[in-house]
C-alpha cells in the first residue's frame, strides 16, 4: 500500500505521522512545495517508523506520486493575510493544476481531499480529475459526527461505537445533526432530551475553539484521515459521514456534502439513505445552496 | 484480571483458550469435576499463552475461584443418554451446588453464564447466588446476533460494526428478530427486503447445524464469552443483546431473556429500550412465558 | 491469504481456532479423513469469526486445498493402540499418499509439518512433495523454546521478547538448550547459573506433564502455528527455531531438525549459525543420529 | 494511568499525539510555558482520542501534574539564536526550578527525560528531584539503537525484533556501537561484516539530516517515548538503552549515560551487564566523560 500525502504543512505532517503510528502504509511519500520541502519531516517520520513498523517514507515532487493506491490532498494555497473569499480562490487555482498532475502520475489512485472548504474542494477535484465521484471523496463531517459521538457517549454513558449520530451537509456553518435517526445500541436518543440537540451545537464549535487557541487544528483531522484510510486499506466497508457528490439525495443533486456512505478498497461503494425528517431535509437543501454558492463563485 | 471458568469440557476448554489467545486474563483457573480434571488443559493453555501473553493458568476446586474479577459458568451435568428435561433437571442441581460455593468463595465477582437453556441457567445463578441482577448476565442470543449480523453484512455489503439488528428472547426457538428497528449505517433493513427477516431465520437454524455436525458447539460460544469479557475488563460500556432479569420491559417481568443491555466492569449497566412494533412485543411475550414455563418447571 | 489444514482431529481443530481469533486468514479450509468431517468445526468456526473478523470457513476433501497460500498438515493415522513404531509407520503411510495430493492441489502452497515425529514428517514431507527444502517447515522445538523462554523470563524478570534462548535439535528427548548463546537483553545467562540448564529441562518435561494429564497437547501447539503463520502471511521474516533440512549444520546434514532460521512470506528465508560450543556440537550430532534412525526404520 | 507532559512545543506535541494514537493513557495533561499555551493542541487532541480511545486531555501549569502516573520532561528554554553552551545553561535553569516543583505536585511519578542534552538533564532531574536514580530515566540512545536497527535488518533481512544490537553511551557524538555484541536471531554480527560498523556510523548521522533538513526533529522521539510509555505502562520488563545513572559499570560511576536497562512499571527494573571488549570499555569511559564535563561546566 503506497500513500502520497499533498501538502507538508501542520495537518500533512500530523496526517502522515498517524499514518507511521498506526502502520497504515508500506510506502509514503511527502509532496510538498518543492521536492525538497517534506525531506526533514520524511527522514524523521522514516526513524520514527522503527517503533511501529518500519515503512519507506520519502519526499518528492508531483511525479512522486506514481503508483500510489490512495494521495490525500492537504496543501493550501493560504497565506496568513488573505480573507476567506480570497483563501477560497487560492485553493481553486492550486487545485486546478495539482489535481490533473496528481491523476495523470497515478491515475488508479483514490483521492482523500482535506483541503477547506472540503466540500467545494472535494467538488472540484472530482471536476479536474475526471474521475468517477466514488473514487474521490471528502473528510466533511466525519471530525464534526466524531466529536458528537463522544459527547453523547459520554452523556449516556455508552461506547461510542454504539452511537449511531450523524452531522450531515456542510463541514461548515450549515451543518446539522440528523436527531431523527440518532441512537444508542439502538434506543433513540433524538426527541425528548434536549441534551441531544444542544450537544449537536456543541460539536459543531468544538473545531473553532481549537482554531482560537493555536489557529488551526491537525490533530483532529489527522486521526479522521487515518480511519478513512483504514477502511479503505482493509476494505472495510465501514460507514461514515463524507463529503460526497450526491445526486437526488432528499432532492439535492449536483453538490458535494457530508451524507453517510459506505467505504471501501474501491471508494464510496454507496451512498446510504437516512430518514431524515422534513425539517432535516430542509436543514440539508439550504446546506447544499451554501455550499452551491461558494462553488459557483469560484467557478 | 483473574478469571475463573467453572466447567473443563469442550466450551469450557474452548473459553480458556480464547482468553488466552485474545490475552484478557492475567490469571485464570480452570474448575472441573475434580480439582486435577482441569490440570492437562491449563498446562498447556499456560505454554500456549507464551504466543500471546505470558498466564498464570491452574487447575482447582471450587474454592480456586477466590479472588476473581468474572466467574464463567460453564460446566454442565448434563450425559448423553438424558432427555432435555432431564437435561434441565440435572443442571438445575448442579447450579444449586455450585453458585452458593462460588459465591462464598469469590463474593465480588461477575457472573457470566453459558451453561444451557442459558436464560433459565441465568435466572437460577441469580436466584441461588443472591447476588444484585446487574451482576448476573447469560450469554443470551449474543451468539445469534453475531451470526444474523454477519448474514447481514454479507447481504447489504456493509461492515458488521455498522449493522444494528437484534435476536432478542430466548436462546432457543422462541426467540425472534427485531426487524424494526434492524438498521445498517443508520439506514432501516427491515421492511421492504424480505431477505432480512429470511437471514434471521436462518440465523437462530445455524446453531443447530453445528449440533447436527459434530454434536456440540464451542467455538462461536468462546468468540461470544470472550467479547463480553473483553467488554467488562476495558469497561467498554458497549451494548450486546444478553440474557438478564427483566423487569416490565414491554409488560415482561421475573423472567431472564435477552435484551439490548449496556456491558461494562459493573456487569450489566443498563438495560435499553428499543422502539419493538406490537408484533414484537407479542414475540417477546411468548418468548418470556417460555422461559418462565422452564423456570416453574424446575422450581 | 488460504490456509487449508489437514486433520481435523484436537490439533487441527484447535490450530483452525487459534488463526480465526488471530485474524490470520481470509479464508481457511479443513481438510478431515472423509470430506464431511470437518463440516461441525466449519461452521462453528465460521459463527466464531463473526467475533474477530469475518472469515470463510470450509470443510473438504484434499481437492479443496487448491489455491490455498499455506498448507497446514496436523493430520495423523494414529489409533490409541499402536505402539510408537508403528504410529510412525502409519504417519509415513498416511504422508505418502496425502502430501503428492497437497501438493497436486495446491502446488504454490507453503507446508507447515505439525504431525509427529515432525522431525521425520518434515523430511518425508520434502521428498515426497518434490519441493524446495525451503517451502517445508516443521514446528520442531518451537514450542520447547517458548517454553524455555517463558521460564528464563520468569526466573530473570525480563520480557520474554529480549530473551534469546534456543532448545535445538529434535523435538523428542535428544534435543537440547543452545546454553552457550542463551542471554537476556543481550546479557549472558549461560554458564554462572546453575537454573539456566536446570529450566531448560523443565521445559523438555513440560510436554510430557500435559500428555499424562490430558492424553494429547493441542493449544500450545496451535499457538506456536499461529505465530509461524503469522510471520509468513505478515513475512516479518523473523526468527524461529524450526524443523529443516540442513546442510553441513555444524558437519550435520540430509536430517531434518530445529535450527534457528527466518521466516517469511518466501518460508525458510535463511537458516543461521549461531556459536555452539563443542559440548553443544556433540549434542547436536547425537540428536540428528536419533531422527536420521527414525527416518531409516520408516524408508 | 494519567500521564504529564511539560513543554507543548513541537516535541511535546509529537509525544501527546503518538500517546493519543497509541491509547496509552486515560489522562493526558499538557503543561506549557503559560497555563493557557497548551489548551488548543489538549482540545486538538481530545477530538483527535475519538478515533482512537476516548482520552481526558486538558492543559494546565505544573501543579496539573499531581496525581500523575509519569511526567516527561520535554520543555526546552532554548531560543533561537542561543550557542550550545548557553542552551545547556538555560535549560539547567529551567529544570531547577521546574523539577522540584513537578516532585512536589506528583511525588509518585516515574519522570521521562527528553530534554537536550539529554544525559546531562536526566543527572540533573534525579539531583533536582530527591528521587531514587531508578524513578528517572533519559530517552538517550534509545532513538539511535532503534535507527540503526532498522537498518541493520534491511541490510540482513531480518526482523528488527530479531536484532540485538546497542549503541551506547552518550546520545551525541561520543556514543558508540557495541560491536562485539551485535547479534541477529542469535548469530553474531559484529566482527567480520563492515557494514555493521558503519550502519552504526549512519545511525549516528541520521538525526542530524533531519535537523539540517527541518530544524529540529519531533516524529522519532515522539515514537521512542510511547515506547517507554508502553513499557512503563504495561510493565512489560524490557530491555532498551536509556539514559540512567551507572555505577561501577566497567569502571563508569555518577554520570547518567545510555546502557541496556530493564523498563516496567517501577521505572529501571534494573542495569544489564553487557559483555563490551576492551576498545568498547574505552569508547564507554570517553562518553562518560564527555558527559562529566558537561555536568560539571553546567554547575
Amino acid at each position: 500500500m503506497k500513500i502520497a500525502i499533498i501538502g507538508t504543512g501542520r495537518v500533512g505532517s500530523a496526517i502522515a505521522f498517524a499514518l507511521v503510528v498506526r502502520r497504515l502504509a508500506d510506502e509514503l511519500v511527502l509532496v510538498g512545495r518543492t521536492p525538497g520541502s517534506g525531506v526533514g519531516d520524511a527522514v524523521d517520520l522514516m526513524h520514527a517508523s522503527a517503533f511501529s513498523k518500519q515503512m519507506a517514507v520519502s519526499a518528492g515532487g508531483v511525479e512522486a506520486v506514481a503508483g500510489s493506491d490512495i494521495v490525500i490532498l492537504a496543501a493550501s494555497a493560504a497565506g496568513v493575510t488573505l480573507d476567506r473569499m480570497d483563501e477560497l480562490r487560492a485553493n481553486v487555482g492550486l487545485f486546478k493544476e495539482l489535481v490533473p498532475a496528481v491523476v495523470r502520475a497515478a491515475p488508479g489512485a483514490l483521492i482523500l481531499v482535506v483541503t477547506n472548504p472540503v466540500d467545494v474542494m472535494t467538488y472540484l477535484a472530482i471536476r479536474y480529475s475526471g474521475l468517477p465521484a466514488e473514487r474521490v471523496m471528502g473528510t466533511g463531517t466525519l471530525i464534526d459526527t466524531a466529536r458528537y459521538r463522544s459527547l453523547l457517549s459520554e452523556h449516556v454513558g455508552i461506547d461510542t461505537h454504539d452511537i449511531r449520530a450523524y452531522i450531515l451537509g456542510e463541514h461548515g456553518p450549515s451543518q446539522f445533526a440528523a436527531l431523527s435517526v440518532a441512537s444508542a445500541g439502538g434506543e433513540r436518543l433524538g426527541t425528548s432530551d434536549p441534551m441531544v440537540a444542544e450537544l449537536a451545537d456543541r460539536a459543531r464549535d468544538e473545531g473553532g475553539r481549537v482554531i482560537r487557541a493555536k489557529g488551526y487544528t491537525n490533530y483532529a483531522i489527522a486521526g479522521a484521515v487515518a480511519m478513512l484510510v483504514e477502511a479503505i486499506v482493509n476494505n472495510t466497508r465501514s460507514v461514515f459521514p463524507v463529503s460526497t457528490l450526491v445526486s437526488n439525495y432528499c432532492g439535492v443533486s449536483d453538490v458535494c456534502l457530508s451524507v453517510p456512505a459506505v467505504v471501501g478498497r474501491g471508494g464510496i461503494l454507496k451512498v446510504l439513505r437516512v430518514d431524515l425528517d422534513s425539517r432535516e431535509v430542509e436543514l440539508l437543501k439550504k446546506s447544499a445552496a451554501v455550499v452551491r454558492g461558494a462553488i459557483e463563485k469560484c467557478g
